[in-house]
């Protein structure tokens, strides 16, 4: 093709919940399931570079086990038999954990992580392992956009979004910290959920990010929830975090009252046509009778804008120092020259910083999610734009994460609803919930989906 | 000899810090003194068993190039060419990481953990990695206390703390998620300091634990607090903590106005020569003129007692749900026969836990942490013993750790210092502070030292 040329490989939403009831009646089973994924993946991944490694025989025989299990009626969660990709940060018994680093090439620790632990213990099978941004931070790693090949599929969780915009898998492991889930789901048409901080047992990742946490990325919103569900249910969230609640199944949906419609720091650079989308959906939501509210008309709202309007600075900044270990013994005990000039030089940014720079930037953080908190009391959630527009092109930068930074800031929830267009191409519809109210942001998200739905 | 017979190996206290002036003049040099510990070590590690591994060549390297530092007068920090002991638990560049685990004999990560790599930053030198008792839980292996080789040294810090009573070592890391730092101080006679709740970064720390934290076992209580604040200054404290802050030198002491005396959970197990010992430091400290509440006199006081009381049960079911991953993959992907039998029992018991069960004693902890706290308004710090006698007979176990556990729950700083006797063994005076006021314990605990020296 040209250079200059889209060309896309036909995006596909494939879920697995919409095939389940044929596993009950005989009509298909985990593997047929399975197999089609395996098709997929093996037509698209040249073109997508989606994945670090593939367990397929691995997967064979869990798929077989989880038919079994079907036909006995014996399921031992509803991500029974379930093709999953885990982002290359988390450990991984059957492959390596390489982090997106030719430093740890071939990494093996020997065990699972804490999310993938559980996730097989609820039958889930975990086909492959799937291309981050180097350590989850900022260097690409050559994923491509399935809508368009020249594009970016944002990052960090870069192979995990695209696999499943390319309907290679229903659903795979992300995490975000700064914009990792929200933003690649955005630019990649599909339901990103970024939980509440410490709602899914981190354990066995090599993420270190005070504000992360680890997230999904899936074909459906239903889908999102029971995979994250099925991991805090058997592990909990990180120490001393109870871990995501609710019900085990999707959250059913229920029509907020009242929004709150937040620009954030995004604002200022989104494009036009990402912002009449915004304006439409206030049109719709207004349509459907839920009342919106925004700083123009509310001072709690107007605080809340203020209190996240640097919150890509102070990101960056907490970021950074969080990251200054292991940085500093990749540099001095590793082999540096493997590392990324970013790598280098936030290693250098990290080691100028004092532990009094961090302790003003944890108290920003904490005056932000003050402020934000009492917002619970005045709408059901938030509504923003995921990100500032389409994907953009080019494979050298992940994109503008500064609609997606604002929860990592504040630890609250989020979901990227796959809605909008910008450029014929996908843009998320940002819900933001509350802190450990995971379960009433789905149950909103639910009910503005159905709205998108004619 | 006989086995009943009981034999020491000469404990002894060797101080680094005693030293460095003659490293200035020329008198002595970090090579020197590290060579008095690799004597002792060659000595005594056949009968204490406090090493699993060694880096002497690499130890002598670090501490001649410490020497041209302090030869020139560029110290990187007060623990430049101090040689320590890491517990095992903690990732290491240049030595592997067991955990006390068959299942990961020789296991190497690649890189040092967030400790490790700032204290080689400051100059610090890593002789060797210290036992620890499987996963830092409960079963032992093999060290033996120098007052008596037939004691436990206690656990799970069991070769830290050996190594320094036996003076191989000025000081080692250790960590506390229930009594491992306090309780094996007191049996060793060492200084032991388990900072607050995050204020030790423990990444690349195989320590899932929500309420544990990494800590030091020292000859002194100075090197117990520059070795630690020497990490923090580096790497901060877990990620979201700022870390340790005060002084980069040990605080001067301050004698306090009020002590709280408490007996915690621990008094009905302590015995009688152990509890007559705190009734002479009660005296002793009101001879000082140190004002000395308790709960029969103080209704807050008499309030902590009663939050503490089940801190040992409570600990054992937040710690069990902590520890359900990585238990859950080392037996399923693992070879699961070179676990202990306590460690496969626990994990079953991990696995009957709930979401729910942990939610509700992590609110149990938080509550008396909220009981606590006020307490700061009424005293300096609280005092107790650091456990409830000597160390006891055998290795089969590491003893009660019923002293120790209550500041393990509160997520307070403690600190155990070797002022006591019972059966003519070591026995530690505790001091109890509140939540990162970590300095303010040190100034009142180098005070209350002071009135043992005559």
């Amino acid at each position: 093709m040209a250079a200059d040329q889209p060309e896309s490989v036909e995006p596909q939403s494939r879920s697995f919940l919409a095939e389940t009831e044929n596993f009950r009646n005989g009509g298909g089973s985990p593997r047929d399931f399975l197999e089609r994924c395996i098709a997929t993946i093996e037509a698209l991944e040249p073109r997508i570079g989606a994945f670090v490694s593939l367990d397929i025989e691995g997967a064979r025989k869990a798929a077989d086990a989880a038919g079994e299990r079907w036909k006995a009626g014996k399921m031992l969660s509803p991500v029974d038999g379930m093709p999953l990709g885990v982002k290359d940060i988390m450990e991984t018994a059957a492959l390596p954990t390489e982090q997106g680093s030719p430093l740890f090439e071939g990494w093996r620790g020997g065990r699972d992580s804490a999310a993938v632990a559980a996730l097989r213990e609820a039958g889930a099978i975990i086909i492959g392992k799937t291309v981050t941004t180097e350590f989850a931070a900022t260097q690409p790693r050559g994923t491509r956009n399935p809508w368009d090949l020249r594009r970016t599929p944002g990052g960090s969780s870069s192979g995990s979004v695209a696999a499943v915009a390319a309907g290679m898998i229903p659903a795979a492991l992300g995490s975000q910290g700064l914009g990792s889930t929200i933003r690649p789901s955005s630019f990649c048409g599909v339901f990103g959920f970024k939980p509440s901080l410490g709602a899914l047992n981190r354990g066995g990742s090599f993420d270190y990010v005070s504000q992360s946490v680890s997230s999904v990325l899936a074909a459906t919103l239903e889908e999102a929830w029971i995979v994250a569900r099925a991991i805090s249910a058997r592990v909990g969230g990180d120490p001393g975090f109870a871990g995501l609640m609710g019900p085990i199944a999707a959250p059913a949906a229920s029509k907020p009252a009242c929004l709150a419609l937040l620009e954030t720091g995004g604002w200022k650079s989104a494009s036009a046509e990402a912002k009449q989308a915004l304006v439409e959906v206030r049109g719709r939501l207004d349509t459907a009778g839920i009342k919106i509210i925004d700083r123009t008309a509310d001072d709690a709202v107007a605080a809340v804008e203020d209190a996240i309007a640097d919150a890509a600075t102070v990101t960056r900044g907490l970021n950074t120092w969080d990251s200054r270990w292991p940085l500093n013994t990749y540099v001095r005990d590793m082999d540096a020259s493997k590392l990324s000039q970013y790598a280098r030089d936030r290693q250098i940014t990290a080691d100028q910083m004092t532990q009094q720079d961090y302790q003003g930037l944890v108290a920003k953080r904490q005056s932000a999610r003050e402020t934000y908190a009492p917002l619970a009391d005045r709408c059901d959630a938030c509504v923003t734009l995921s990100a500032t527009g389409a994907a953009p092109l080019g494979l050298e930068s992940t994109g503008d994460a500064a609609f997606a930074v604002p929860t990592s800031l504040l630890g609250t929830p989020a979901v990227s609803l796959p809605v909008l267009q910008a450029e014929g191409l996908p843009l998320g519809l940002q819900l933001i919930g509350f802190t450990d109210e995971d379960a009433a942001l789905f149950e909103t998200a639910a009910a503005v989906v159905s709205l998108f739905e004619e």
